[in-house]
Formats: C-alpha cells, sequence, structure tokens
C-alpha cells in the first residue's frame, strides 16, 4: 500500500448530499474526507462504541456536538466521543472540507 | 468537556526532544500534536496493535513508514498501520507540526 497521500487530490463536490470519500481504512481507524457545498449539511447523528473527530481544513461550518453549537474553520478539530449525536452545516459560500476519523472505522 | 478545539493554540517547542502534547484522548482514539523543530526527529517506532496517521499542519519532513521514505508538507496524510515501523525528520529550518491520532489510544 502507499502510506502517502493528499486531501486536495480527494476532494470533490456531491450535488443530492454532501461528498465523502474513504481515504484510509486501517483496522482499527477510518480515515476520510467530507466536502459540504454551501449550505449543504450532515444531520445530527452518532456512532454508538466509535469515537470520531473532524479536523477543518477548508471553509467554516456550524457544527454541533452533544449540547454545544460552534462555528469553526480551517485548524479547528472537533470531537465527538462515541455515542454523542453529532453534525455540521456549512454556512459559508464556499466549499467546508473536514478531515474525519471513526475509530474503530465502519466494518 | 468542550468538544472544540484549535491546534495553534496548543502548539509548542521542546529544546531535548521534539514537542507533544495530546489534543483528546477519547475511548477508541487519541489526537495529538507533535511540534519539530529544524533537525529533530521521532525515531523510528511502530505500535503494536494500534493504527496511527499523521496529517501534517505546517512545515515539512521527511516521513519513513515501512519501507517507503518520503518528503511530506502541509496538506499531506501519512499513514502507518499497527505494527509498521515509522518516523520522521524535520528536514527544514521552519517548525514541522503535526496531528498525529492513535487508534485506540495508549491506555
Amino acid at each position: 500500500m502507499n502510506h502517502f497521500l493528499d486531501w486536495r487530490g480527494h476532494a470533490g463536490a456531491a450535488a443530492e448530499k454532501f461528498f465523502k470519500t474513504t481515504l484510509w481504512q486501517g483496522e482499527h481507524v477510518m480515515v476520510g474526507l467530507n466536502c459540504l457545498e454551501p449550505n449543504q449539511t450532515q444531520s445530527l447523528h452518532a456512532h454508538e462504541g466509535a469515537d470520531k473527530f473532524y479536523f477543518v481544513l477548508e471553509g467554516e461550518g456550524k457544527f454541533t456536538v452533544g449540547d454545544q453549537e460552534r462555528h469553526a474553520a480551517a485548524g479547528a478539530l472537533v470531537v465527538a466521543p462515541a455515542g454523542v449525536a453529532h453534525g455540521v452545516t456549512n454556512t459559508r459560500d464556499e466549499r467546508l472540507s473536514l478531515l474525519v476519523a471513526i475509530a474503530p472505522g465502519p466494518k
């Protein structure tokens, strides 16, 4: 396998929902890329038994994690412990790109 | 807990070795920040039973993962599956900052 990737080579847009792709699926973690166009939303959801975090690569979004709601931009780390509901909306006029990791990843 | 962090508020330097700090320790993953000053090295090592990845935040380093050696700069994702040796050296004249995730994290 190739151990080196660049997220910019994997970004994209999806008209109906938001764009998502897997960058790496390890035995204990999945690393992916989510791209939300303006006004797109990842609805509130939770991963039972899996921790998740987002790292904001570009753009800005309005995140909800548990009972906290916050705008977060490039450089922000947003963490959602196992079982805690989380979601995000792109409230700006440019793409919101997120590195996401889920541990353990979906089987 | 606070679900929102910014890595730039946690960066630092350590004279003897490289700087490392934990940003979040979940049940299934640890997210940390490593900062290497010019010429500092994280020696080759492996995590048995845990996947790891680096995401390059700023600067550039020479990474080794298994039998692959590559220079990688901001925006690069470097993945080290469980048991595969990995390390990095800052070969440039500016700080190398890395988001790191280890799943499962050290107990």
